[in-house]
């Protein structure tokens, strides 16, 4: 039988979840040990919609004060820990409400945006997308834009973002950076996962890497479970160590398959051209671990392999901690 | 003696100036016999941006309308002609007012917008401008963009693109395109100027060249004369043939140098780092051409030439004229 007062006692730090929050998903985030996540629900919204999205989180924080909070600091996520509630990290898979304007990244730091993704599928201002067929690199602009991440105390996540920008941005950022959900292309050849070497730059600047939950990017496919999803873990973990390596589920609940948000989400801008086909399983997560209330099953399989304490610790919360604290400033 | 009837009778097109019009300026062209201009001032304004440019310009040319007429088609161009009025034809340096939304190419057409270039100096989401250490070439969102200039009717304009970017957008574009104001860097090789395959694979498709006067991109410098543009334009023709050479100033006028504009201009989106250093030449254009009323200067140069008249026509106006006719739809 599994101890799991590891779990309970632990940061756990889910790095990303664009799910459409509501009460119930904040109500298994608690009743699955979540202490924080970084809520990254934009996509392709320009400056207005970057505002929309903070005035929402004001409003959906304010209804949902006994359960959740706001986390606008390493200690915010303390205290959500210890009154039991859910942090909610402001994030964004873009810096598209930035649009050309580098000193709006310093409005969003402080209106509490603390995670931006430098790109989103495709070509910005600043780099390119996993998903452009020629990546242009680190752009001139993008130059400046992750000094002034940096200056601003915003992480800088490269997900989405294509090998040779990931590779630019690491390379010319002042602080580490983060990979906050991925898989490695190692085990799956698929676009949206990363080769270890942009992996074993990441963790040479300090930076982590989350490892997402996304099955397609999985060996097993969509018949993967909790124990492909820790394989992919492993395999990170002896490229990079244990000092780098996370957890950013992807978890996108409440959002129909497809429906209204996805379709947009996965056309260039939100209007363009349709960028992937979305592959027929309903449901794209791993059997065992499909919502917030099933994270300690993710505990339970590395505590099953023999991790140590404080390596499951700094994987469940511990690495984001030290990542944040290097750059939120 | 130069026999000035030529010039009098014919159609004559700068497809690019960036001067901050007044009634002068515009007084000088008619009395330069200038037939049409396009009025390419904005470089890096969003949507409300291009707005204030339309809404700018139905001002100025109903204050002026007893000289001035705005430009949507080929028949205003000769009604202008025949009225002896300037034709002002809406024209930009950028494609940034359609921001990330490619249904605003035909609400800019509608509102009498007939020319973009697809990037200024710099990478945006279509592609890359010449400024940019690695380019992207024409994106996916840019292929996207390229469809919609085509299908729109709006002359899509390469002089400040990237080569890769270039040469990209003419094989994918189903119409010709324009290079408005460029020189040759094989008499000079600047970064600005472009190479003879750029000018080559234009012409190749039905694309138009327009010579520059920019003074530091002629082979003389700033001690350059109508000679000189006159000895680029040859160069161009014998590369490309008579059919795909006419002229684009790029005048100025009106704008303190250096001054809040240019210093504006010479930012990337405008408040980002400055990316070229200015010259200390206070005035950029060949002596003997730095006004729209020296216009004939250019005539006489090509008729001391011995150039044909049919040839001189067609660079001084009748190239765009066809092109403008194969692009506006």
């Amino acid at each position: 039988m599994t101890d799991t007062s590891l779990h309970s006692r632990s940061l756990v730090i889910d790095a990303l979840q664009c799910s459409d929050f509501n009460r119930d998903i904040l109500l298994e985030a608690q009743q699955g040990g979540v202490t924080a996540i970084s809520a990254s629900s934009v996509l392709w919204e320009g400056f207005r919609g970057g505002m929309d999205y903070v005035i929402m989180w004001k409003a959906k924080l304010a209804e949902n004060a006994d359960i959740a909070m706001p986390v606008r600091s390493l200690a915010d996520i303390e205290r959500a820990k210890a009154e039991g509630k859910v942090g909610i990290i402001f994030g964004w898979q873009n810096t598209s409400p930035v649009e050309d304007r580098l000193d709006y990244f310093g409005i969003f730091k402080d209106l509490g945006v603390n995670i931006m993704q430098l790109t989103y599928n495709t070509q910005n201002f600043f780099g390119a997308g996993y998903l452009e067929q020629t990546d242009s690199g680190l752009t001139g602009f993008g130059r400046e834009a992750v000094d002034a991440m940096n200056t601003a105390g915003i992480t800088i996540d490269l997900s989405h973002v294509g090998v040779q920008t990931s590779l630019d941005t690491i390379a010319h950022s002042a602080k580490p950076v983060a990979i906050t959900h991925c898989l490695p292309r190692a085990l799956k050849d698929v676009p949206r996962n990363k080769p270890d070497e942009v992996f074993k730059a990441c963790a040479e600047k300090g930076g982590v890497i989350g490892t997402s939950l996304f099955a397609p990017g999985l060996a097993a496919g969509n018949d993967a479970r909790v124990r492909d999803v820790i394989d992919a873990m492993e395999h990170t973990l002896d490229l990079v160590g244990e000092d780098h390596v996370a957890i950013g589920t992807d978890f996108n609940h409440n959002r129909a398959r497809p429906g209204p948000w996805l379709l947009w989400a996965n056309r260039d801008k939100g209007t363009g051209r349709t960028l992937t086909e979305f592959g027929s399983a309903k449901i794209s997560k791993p059997e065992g671990i499909r919502s917030n209330a099933e994270f300690p099953n993710l505990t339970a399989e590395m505590q099953a392999r023999g991790w140590s304490e404080a390596r499951i610790e700094k994987i469940l919360g511990g690495n984001w901690m030290r990542l944040f604290g290097e750059t939120w400033g």
